[in-house]
């Protein structure tokens, strides 16, 4: 493996000095970059995008050709895993992600398994290395996965849901049902990542988009305890060096103690929690990633840079900052808005990590 | 006026000592009642239920015939505010609420006018007094509005959103434009809660429920100061007794000690908080009402009874507790299952007030 030139990101998850903050953007790889729309079209669909190498290599890189950014991510969709259980992921033209076949009954529940890594997720795998040849060690990839909890709720709803009504009502009314299919995913989730660590990740973010629509107690049991448990299952490290795990619940902001006990190396914040109030809150046990609303690349230059400002003075001037949006980038965003982000998180944040 | 036979919801929210915990359900007239649907039906569509006063009162007593509930809410919609201002709501089937004219521009802000609450909206305070006649002492009502955020939210996008594309660009490129729009509405909401409780109304909530898709410093300029100022202009008294004003931001509960200095009497909190632990937070500023996750009514009667334990035994022996949902109650839920649930509130509740 070639050396690492830029290992900021890195460095920054493990609270180690950094020269400037490093900066990456969630869903980096998006609609909002003409280029990105162009590979789509060649690809067809987006299922194709995701299941071929080259392309999904192309559209990683994009964002990285435009922006001085301090890492990569993986370009795959959050469903892989349940796809690869057999449920029948399809994409309705403006209905999002559904499932041919809903997880519901005991006997669907029966019939999970651990799909193989190699047979059934190789595809991901082959893009993993791919891409990671492709940067030639510019900076670190990551790798991902979304939580069970997360992936359960598409499972069992069929698709996106605004209630949660069939994965709630298992949930209250037949919870060891529930955990069964929890426990399935959380092995499943744990050897995917590994397997992408295996295959040249450098780093892993697990993304628990729909935690955060759960009581204290339930985000306890039925999300973070799964978390945790791939957290303790993932390797550790990989060409002799820490390969540092990102835990991410949007709207988590009241449970980042209990997050931070769980050995994650890095809580993701979305822009809901001010960073300073939970650099306070969760000391020195994990790094922070985050914050900034998504919609502020609506505004004008001087106001993303006011903005990013903010949250650079909020975090201070000290190590363990992964600058970020709170959630992915918008399709509407100007591409020149996401430059004018990028280069003010390291022009600005210098000032923080000098004379150190 | 006729005299109050059951106070328990007055006092609690004053933190007054009570018999046991009042409780009622937000949304508590609605699509899970028959009867709602079939009243509904009758009036053709929702918005002539709502600008009916017959039809209004009707649905608004329907729950109380089936439950011990503690408080009667006024049926109306939240949108009636916008609506008076001129700007054409409507209902796609489907789709939610819609306006015609969505406010974008500097003109159409410039144009935006507090309604007059007699001619635009004396169809809601005809509802109100006639709510309060049917009622005859039975159990206080509640009027309500929206908060000025989350009527903004619709008067911008034009609808419900999911990501507030339109506002969120206001808010972060021209603040003082929006500034204008989020300061007519919080006098036109003060001027609508004060005609609400001249025609009746004995206690007030104001639904915020998209303050929680902002950041911290965001939810305090725009959505915070705003509901502090109505607040402040409500009228304190009627029929000699305190009306209360309750202030409930959805996803709010990392703000709560904010919430407290505004002057409000309790704060609503959605499911995600724990009950204990925001009690700590706010102390004796504020009473507390909530917060089931709507979806345990899916649950068996030992589990919905087993959930409103857990959270009477979190808030503990205390007085300034008002039980509701986390949110609305779904349109799903057997109705039977809400008996449960008030019931066991009342049954489990008695514990946490004797002997004090």
């Amino acid at each position: 493996m070639t050396t690492l030139k830029n290992d900021r990101f890195l460095r920054a998850l493990m609270r180690e000095p950094v020269d400037v903050t490093p900066v990456w953007m969630m869903r980096q790889a998006g609609r909002y970059l003409p280029e990105y729309r162009a590979t789509r079209a060649d690809a067809g669909d987006f299922l194709s995008l995701c299941k071929n190498a080259d392309f999904a290599c192309e559209v990683t890189l994009q964002p990285l050709r435009r922006y001085e950014l301090d890492a990569a991510i993986l370009f795959s969709d959050i469903l892989t895993v349940p796809d690869a259980m057999g449920l029948g992921l399809y994409f309705e033209t403006g209905e999002g992600p559904k499932f041919e076949r809903p997880v519901r009954t005991e006997s669907d529940v029966a019939e999970l398994r651990v799909p193989d890594m190699n047979d059934d997720l190789g595809y991901v795998m082959n893009a993993v290395s791919t891409i990671r040849n492709a940067l030639n060690g510019d900076v670190p990839l990551i790798g991902f996965s979304g939580s069970p909890w997360t992936l359960a709720t598409y499972m069992i709803e069929g698709g996106s849901s605004k209630d949660f009504r069939h994965i709630k009502a298992m949930m209250y009314k037949t919870p060891e049902l529930l955990h069964q299919v929890l426990s399935v995913l959380a092995d499943s989730v744990t050897q995917y990542l590994n397997a992408q660590i295996a295959a040249g990740a450098q780093a892993v973010q697990i993304f628990d988009t729909w935690g955060g629509a759960l009581s204290g107690p339930c985000y306890d049991a039925f999300s973070l305890q799964y978390m945790q448990r791939i957290v303790q299952g993932l390797t550790k490290e990989a060409e002799g060096r820490r390969v540092p795990a990102i835990m991410f619940t949007k709207n988590g902001g009241q449970w980042l103690e209990r997050m931070a006990a769980t050995g994650a190396d890095a809580l993701g914040l979305d822009w809901t929690t001010e960073i300073g109030h939970a650099r306070a809150r969760v000391g020195d046990k994990v790094a922070l990633q985050g914050n900034m609303d998504p919609s502020v690349l609506y505004a004008d230059a001087s106001q993303i840079e006011a903005e990013v400002g903010r949250i650079l003075a909020d975090f201070g001037a000290n190590d363990g900052h992964v600058f970020n949006l709170g959630h992915g980038i918008h399709q509407f965003v100007d591409p020149e808005s996401a430059k004018i982000f990028v280069d003010a998180v390291h022009e600005q944040s210098a000032q923080y990590h000098a004379h150190r």
